[in-house]
């Protein structure tokens, strides 16, 4: 057992601290003028030219790609482990992610890509996403269904031939709207008859395929967290080639359970960033208003809430760390408890962390002047993207009760006593 | 002790839900549209059509002014126990407290104006608020400083023969962006040497006056709550007669303490509403999706869950009903405890209850196919607004500690035992 | 609606806290060295010279047999809505609700007497159990089950000839180590045949009977409960004559709805007084106390919870008179919802307060010096007695869903805007 | 960074949960059995044959003193990262630690006299203390005075001649009604001019000295925690040499802040074993027991608490394993903040688990049949014990806040965006 980080790691984190310090956080007025100027001339989803031109930027000092572990493709790529306190200091500022390449769902994607597609279809998606020219989508969640349940899922995905005729309707696809979005991975029905967790596929679809129609953006909360943007999306009697499948036919759920993994920890990672940036502003904001005759930080309420948010802040951090070092050590699935666990603790704690924040900052808290009224909105939603929190937690209690329930047939407890 | 609504509430209760059932609800997604399209035309703050057209029809339908007890000039005000549950009823849609010209900050500001305004101030304000005519904005709360501490507040007013002249800046000032809005009640300095609760009063002030300038609009949680909106101004040298100070220079704290009691105790009946449309809308999801084999309605831990809303909201309604009895039957100042413990638990029990709603409309319930994400902004909004949590229960810890001092110098607790 | 008690319940308000300051709270630590004594003699069960001496007081001061509605042998009763207040005094000290004889299981049982037995058994048991001079157990509970689902009681009761036979293993038969107490209520399964809700009786069991054994006494946190104290009884062929069965074989349930509702409430009302009374120390405690520089209660993590206590009682004050208020106006069936709202809220309450209060008093908190910590375990206890929170919540549940679904049918809700 | 624990660790956690499974949890029952019979003779307080017979086995078995690093008279001492693991497994069973030489608050009193005492203090005190043939106690707390704030403690040491003279009380004196316990470490004050934080001296006092008395024992919630137990005394007069003072006169505190660290730590591992046996109970309970046609643990709403146990408990874990490895590598002072945070994060997490543990067994789980009332208890004592949650969460803010004080002088958050 050893607690601090690697001087490679310490080495990343000071090169990265420093890019924040000169490049993003001086830009995040400017990026947000940027989308704003572009939603009042009509596009909101138009890439900020303030992220292409920061990108070279980020390759040019060695932080890119540092999500992508064991790829020959992407030299760079971290292990979990070390890539966990670079994210979370990536995950401080919305933009910043996309700069180092690390942004999702495109994570998750090319981590996909690299384990389960050929080397065809990883040298026509895979290269470009990890040079940064194109993104992507993972077109997954349903508006008819509960998603939270994957059997449920009910797009539909047909051979014919030599082909795939996909159709079904999806919401939450992040990203789709982007005009460089030029690739989904899809999740939909191959085998309606086959058992319950083999009836589903993945598959990689073209944007610009005949038949994909994007009806309409989602907002979270009030925002529409352009330039990004969550789509609701219509696919009719799309077509692709049959070798889009990845892995095979009936192995959808293998993959999800593969690629969930890496991109639930790495939202993990940014929601700690953004509870740790959330109590950074709580501090100074008490520190600098006065009421009643003293600076608020003079207030043993406040105290509580600082105390309670680094204690929640600390622990979230070292879960994450723990999942990612399991990920790394022992594989995903092993580690699937872990991951759930991370995936439940990150978001909630960021949350409670914003909330308070946000108390502290009084009507300023929930507007536009601060990061804080956006960053809840935002982790208020990991609360439920990748499966809301009661879906884990009942994937973790089963793993708990398993244990007890052998346990159970060869060790009654007895009662301590058996007297008055 | 009674516990029943009067018949003549009973009665205005079915004839403003039949009222609700056949123009508001019917009409939510219409009134969307028109406040998008507006938006889309460049002027959000343009008031809806839809709304003008229902005014007359509340009306003529004795639905108009409920909120004003003891008014010659609105015999239709109701007592304020007698108005809480036609308010809750109203809460459940956020534009229809307006269609019957029962909205904030209206009805504070009539209150207000009822209250300390002269006969020329009423009849030139008062009269054409409460036929709908025109609206009204309140000007308290500032940008620089806490004004959670309404010592705090810096705007200066300055006695110039027979004028005052104003300088400051406001914000949160809700509704002044609309067209409609002709008058603003603000809140300065007058004396800053007076004792610290006579240095501010409180004035009326045209909002056409020279020298106001709006300067921006705040967004809530990414919301711009349009056509309401919530505004920062500027005043520069803005000049008013002097005989637009309100009940007389340095008042202004005795006014805000008389005006807000029945703002505070409106906003919370709304809340009420509010969580009571959270949980009808979580039941209904509930029984309708189907996940892991059963729907979400059969699954324990949303049996919790609806059943702690259930009696969250019973509670908190019953807490509000109370204070509302006691500003009728002992006055305002009296029931201040009471109206402070409403002002937290009210809209706490609506965070709480949409919280749970949400989750349980999944992805849909943050985007903007339910009202619940809005609805869980503006309630968290009513955390900080008109005083935070914070100071509303460090006022209601001061009453009870005083209630405990008195009897603390008379009666010592003994130790129970004194032997081991 | 209307929120004042009567006149004659603020006469009686005043005459029992004058009772209570006379002769209850100066007795406390007496009470507790008496039963200290008897204890240390090797007999707790012993009941106090304290109390009996207490009693015909109270009887001579009118105060006495209050709890019981609309029966002919106790003209002093009240209805539930006028008892409340009195009994919550009552509740603010673990030995008073005794001296006034209303105290549990005691009161539970004579609302069943009253209402279900035949005029030869309330001559025989209800008489002196209203005289005071016996005492009464209800044995439901049984060690070998999950007796929150009432029908997996498994006391067998078989009818032979003109007798029931008894056998089974009850526990958590309060007071029945009483030497006084001469009667038991008991709720057994006649006919395993029978219809789910049809199977169980209730039979009146003298206490004498051969083959009652009491086997121990059950221990609450490390509290005996002297001299009431948690019994646990094997009845072994116990032989009691047919007619000792209430209402009738298989009503065992219709009585058990009866009965819990007064049990229940009688509960939450002492609750309450157990609430306000670690409020009132809390404020004493930290008024007196001094640290880093200041009285405890000037410090604001303090008031947060000072306020937020306050809240919580006033509002679970209202929930338990309003649920009184319709037990005496609709009726026990139809105020199920309120009563199982009041079960689980009232003991919750009441056990945050006390856990804030334990805090407030540091080590002396958890110590005998003060009633904190052995209230806090009686609360904590309520929260399983008469059924655990978790099924009380499902039954607010289920009539809450029920409402929904019928709607659900009629009105779906529909999304508040269809476009982007 | 790295999360498994050593061979050395792994081998030590094996042989110690084969002695757990030999002698400890085979022998609960008796061990309250023989308690509960010493208590029935007359003196709860004599220490059990039980336990004397275990520690010859523990020693032999190499499972002896683990607790101690770093010292020439404890060559089997552990670091405290490698003890962690250890010290949870005896935390499990609450006689278990003294078994092996580990309970407090001799480890503290031993680190102590390790660090701080003459060579000829130690051969005298603790020489028998490592062989366990005697036990100590640590005088600190009064009932006076909030000891939260540890300037306010009054007990007087006065230098007279070579002699301190000692006069005072003192509470929650853990131990020192054992016949075993010779000798306690006692803070005092020794300079009522000096400044603030070197005023208070420690000195140490055999149990025996003249003018010792034992006043009475303290119970935690009910119990008496017997055969341990805790004790008020009062000292009149009491002599001791002056080279009994430990370190220097006034550097009392400096004292404190080095004992209670580990001390503090020791106790949050145990509290994690404490809160995992409760995890494991409350599975196997909700394993075994059927309600309403299922067992409760297919009851979502018990997931739900088992999955935030097992993860509120992971992260305990690993926030005590972080301090435990800052402590071992910057030291006591450095890692004072995490030793705050677990101080205050293990025994809530641990009362948290153990209520719903409680909840799962119904009436059982407060009553003497299971650990888990009489561990909530010990568990609600810790967060009281050596400073309260509130002292904690005041030190780590004020750290928190000191770090962003710093920050804000020098960079000033800007608004995000500037326009409307």
């Amino acid at each position: 057992m050893h607690f601090d980080y690697s001087p490679k790691v310490q080495d990343l984190q000071a090169r990265l601290q420093a890019f924040m310090d000169a490049h993003i956080y001086p830009n995040e007025a400017r990026f947000m003028d940027e989308v704003a100027a572009n939603r009042a001339r009509g596009n909101p989803w138009r890439p900020t030219e303030l992220v292409e031109r920061l990108k070279p930027l980020a390759r040019a000092a060695g932080l890119w790609n540092l999500f992508l572990p064991n790829s020959p493709r992407a030299p760079e790529g971290l292990s979990n482990l070390e890539y966990a306190p670079l994210c979370e200091i990536m995950g401080r500022v919305s933009f910043a992610p996309e700069v180092f390449n690390c942004s999702a769902p495109d994570t998750g994607n090319m981590e996909t890509l690299e384990r389960y597609a050929s080397e065809a279809l990883k040298d026509r998606w895979l290269a470009p996403l990890l040079r940064g020219e194109i993104r992507s989508a993972f077109l997954m969640t349903e508006p008819e269904v509960a998603s939270s349940d994957a059997t449920n899922i009910q797009c539909r995905i047909e051979r014919e031939g030599d082909e795939l005729r996909i159709n079904g309707r999806k919401w939450w696809s992040s990203g789709a709207g982007d005009p460089r979005c030029a690739v989904f991975i899809l999740m939909g029905k191959t085998d309606p008859q086959a058992p319950r967790h083999a009836q589903q596929s993945m598959v990689v679809v073209p944007a610009d395929a005949p038949g994909v129609h994007i009806e309409r953006a989602l907002t979270v909360f009030g925002y529409d967290d352009a330039p990004h943007g969550h789509m609701e999306l219509r696919l009719e009697n799309v077509r692709v080639p049959a070798s889009h499948i990845l892995l095979g036919a009936g192995r959808g759920f293998e993959i999800a359970q593969g690629r969930l993994g890496p991109g639930r920890i790495h939202h993990c990672m940014r929601s700690i960033g953004a509870a740790e940036r959330a109590l950074e502003l709580m501090c100074q904001r008490l520190t600098r208003r006065v009421a009643f005759g003293k600076p608020l930080a003079a207030q043993s309420v406040w105290h509580e809430r600082i105390a309670e948010s680094r204690c929640l802040i600390e622990q979230a951090r070292l879960l994450t760390l723990k999942a990612a070092y399991m990920m790394d050590t022992v594989g995903n699935k092993v580690a699937k408890a872990e991951i759930a666990m991370i995936k439940v603790v990150a978001p909630n704690v960021a949350c409670q962390v914003l909330d308070w924040a946000i108390q502290a900052h009084g009507g300023a808290g929930v507007s536009q002047d601060f990061v804080l009224a956006q960053s809840y909105a935002n982790q208020r939603t990991l609360r439920l993207a990748d499966g809301p929190d009661e879906v884990h937690r009942m994937a973790i209690a089963k793993l708990e009760l398993a244990r007890h329930q052998v346990q159970a047939t060869t060790e009654l407890e007895p009662p301590v006593t058996r007297g008055c």
